[in-house]
């Protein structure tokens, strides 16, 4: 009886040791956003371009609905972040949001794309020949955008009209700028911590001009910054400047907004920012549901 | 010759046509957080319990550095979120808080784990014999973080001994419970829209109770409410009376902060409230760089 008794323990023993062994698996694509790398040659840029796609995922109600896409630059940084925010505020017991198609768009040369103009200018007003030679590229880039990528996102996605084009920093100018250049491309805007500074002031200049008092401008624009520099900063003040311009023009149908984050750096300000932006855009979807 | 132009014309053409197609590849894995889920045996509560594990990524410079971490309750509604803001905050570009390892526990039964008594009471102090029967196990589920959970991770992953706690309304009031009854266990807590309500408020009687005026408690606490049925409902107005007995107290080496987001409900202010909370336990740590 004690040799069976011991051996029953020492079984168990073994079997709570075997038991309590942690055993993994991967389960990646189960716990984060379903996502694809897909490549496009862009003639216009001359070169092969990565984009990341996201959709959201679908069920049988979703049959024959269509998207919402956010296109979202420096890719690298934000797209998996915006992904993840859009499947979550979009779950049938957040619903925040729409079901959205994210795209991110990774960076080739980033100083070439994102900039409006050719300037060797840094943020202090010095010429800084090594980094900003190529910059000014940014209208090429909008044309790939308008002509090569969205094109072939609305062939290969269920993609619905609307549209939101996103960035931070160098992308916050670049959105900027599409929306006084190329307002039709997209139905709502997102300039996080735009580089105000570029060129002079140039984009504020733009604004300036373009704006036309009065006017009706059917879009959404959320533009933020956050501390660089504090509250006498020249980012910071350039921010204001733009907000003063857009409340100065009186545009009809132009639904914006300026938040500000002191308490934020120029990189983690992204993370509120992008999240207030899509509470912003998306407040009267939310409402009338 | 035309031959031959006409032959490089149709062969550009196609190369072209072949170049443009877009063609996708699955990286899912470079997208997102590297994360694997582990299954243990938990003796204590008889069952098989999944985790989710996030690790940084090392380089070099990590080779003998050991990580803080993150415990998430709601594991699939928060973990990747968390493993995001952890993996990008704790950027080398960033630097606004370590290289963090987060752990997400799934629930198997919620109400069972995350509530501290056994009652039958819903938020409105009515008797809902169908949903909260096996309420009230939170004290064993916090025996099986401290004594089977932790245990593990530290064994199998290179952990540092700072711990945070962190979980949102049944979660939080787990967290909160945990901070009270055994605050050794972590060193910051995070409770986002705790459920005060449970059992005639038995957490805020406890928080009373438990809490010495004038001791030290050298902790760190972020607690949070969204807009939970308006600045005069319940549920807000439990949050401050939990705000007034902690400042009430008077505890010495107690760092703690309350945010209450007007413009978030139930559903979105998790994230938001992850970073904030996030950035408030890490201030000091982003200050002594």
């Amino acid at each position: 009886m004690k040799l069976i008794t011991y051996s029953f323990q020492w079984l168990t023993s073994l079997f709570l040791i075997v038991a309590f062994q942690a055993h993994s698996q991967n389960t990646q694509a189960n716990l984060y956003p379903s996502s694809e790398v897909v490549t496009i040659h862009s003639r216009l840029l001359n070169e092969e371009r990565k984009v990341y796609v996201h959709c959201p995922k679908v069920d049988s109600a979703d049959a024959n609905k269509r998207f919402p896409v956010i296109y979202v630059m420096d890719g690298d940084n934000h797209f998996a972040l915006l992904a993840q925010y859009v499947d979550y505020l979009s779950r049938p017991d957040v619903l925040a949001m729409p079901k959205t198609i994210v795209i991110g768009i990774p960076n080739t040369k980033r100083t070439r794309d994102l900039t409006p103009t050719n300037s060797l200018l840094n943020y202090e007003g010095k010429a800084d020949s090594s980094t900003y030679t190529d910059s000014g590229g940014n209208e090429k880039f909008l044309q790939f955008i308008e002509t090569e990528l969205i094109p072939m996102i609305d062939k290969n996605y269920k993609t619905a009209p609307y549209k939101i084009f996103a960035g931070h920093s160098f992308g916050g100018l670049s959105a900027l700028n599409c929306l006084l250049n190329h307002s039709d491309l997209f139905d709502a805007y997102i300039a996080i911590s735009p580089s105000l500074w570029w060129d002079k002031e140039y984009l504020l200049r733009m604004t300036e001009e373009k704006l036309k008092s009065g006017s009706a401008l059917d879009k959404t624009f959320f533009y933020s910054d956050g501390n660089e520099g504090g509250s006498n900063s020249f980012f910071h003040k350039n921010l204001l400047k733009l907000d003063a311009i857009i409340a100065k023009k009186k545009l009809k149908e132009f639904d914006y907004l300026y938040k500000h984050y002191p308490t934020e750096t120029h990189m983690t300000e992204p993370i509120v920012a992008y999240f207030d932006a899509l509470r912003f855009i998306f407040k009267d979807w939310e409402k009338r549901r």
